[in-house]
């Protein structure tokens, strides 16, 4: 079959949930792209918030969209053994402490669906309390479970 | 304010489409983050396509979603001078042959677009056909414009 070279690389390189258990460096490699897509779009948007770009709702929105998009992605990228195996800034409280790292993770998600819901409606004042309220979500699970270094 | 520190960093690490010109570096980091989630979600359809994970039409209409979102956001992580910077698989005739390389992404976007929709009215020829026509898109970008090793 004509996937058949594709594919067979692509399952040998990314051991997934559905099948083989994940490698600990996969689910790190994973989760740290997860964060950089977030970082990627969250950064756009914190510099409209400081003046250092124009403001544009529409390009708010987009990338406010798929942070939305992205958050419930994270929790799978911190398997059950994965607080070593490659580079990682996550702490290994994360696994001591998972129900309350879930809460957080929940949080995030939450913040960052309000933050799109409330992107679409293009209200100015609204989105930038609601980049706060997603952006202190952020940090709330950085400053107990992430190195930052 | 209070996401004053969470943003600055972000800032700092993610130059980005908004606000400076992007830097090389980050565009290839990008990228490969971008790819790898989607080898993350493809890897678990094309395990279930080899029989190697149980067919579940949920999870694969699930991953196949992530896989179309994340599909259009490939393109703003190949701006003009990030042929290198970082290690990088792209091969230096994507620039040189632009036009083409946007087709073959567009085919792409268009054909997870289908294998998301597909999925979710769960017949499993119809995912098993369009997910080897994904397959095949993905292919037809990296024969030419990847450097695989």
């Amino acid at each position: 079959m004509r996937f058949a070279t594709l594919s067979l690389a692509v399952v040998a390189t990314f051991a997934c949930a559905a099948g083989a258990a994940v490698k600990p460096e996969a689910a790190i490699n994973y989760r740290q792209s997860a964060y950089n897509l977030i970082g990627w779009n969250f950064g756009p948007l914190a510099q409209m918030m400081r003046g250092k770009a124009p403001w544009d709702a529409a390009e708010f929105s987009r990338r406010a969209d798929r942070v939305a998009f992205l958050a419930p992605q994270l929790l799978e990228g911190f398997p059950e053994g994965s607080d070593k195996g490659a580079d990682t800034e996550a702490k290994p409280d994360i696994w001591k402490h998972m129900d309350d790292f879930k809460v957080k993770m929940d949080d995030f998600v939450k913040q960052s669906k309000l933050l799109a819901d409330v992107a679409k409606g293009g209200d100015e004042a609204k989105m930038k309390e609601q980049f706060k309220q997603t952006a202190a979500a952020c940090k709330a699970c950085h400053d107990k479970y992430r190195n930052e270094e």
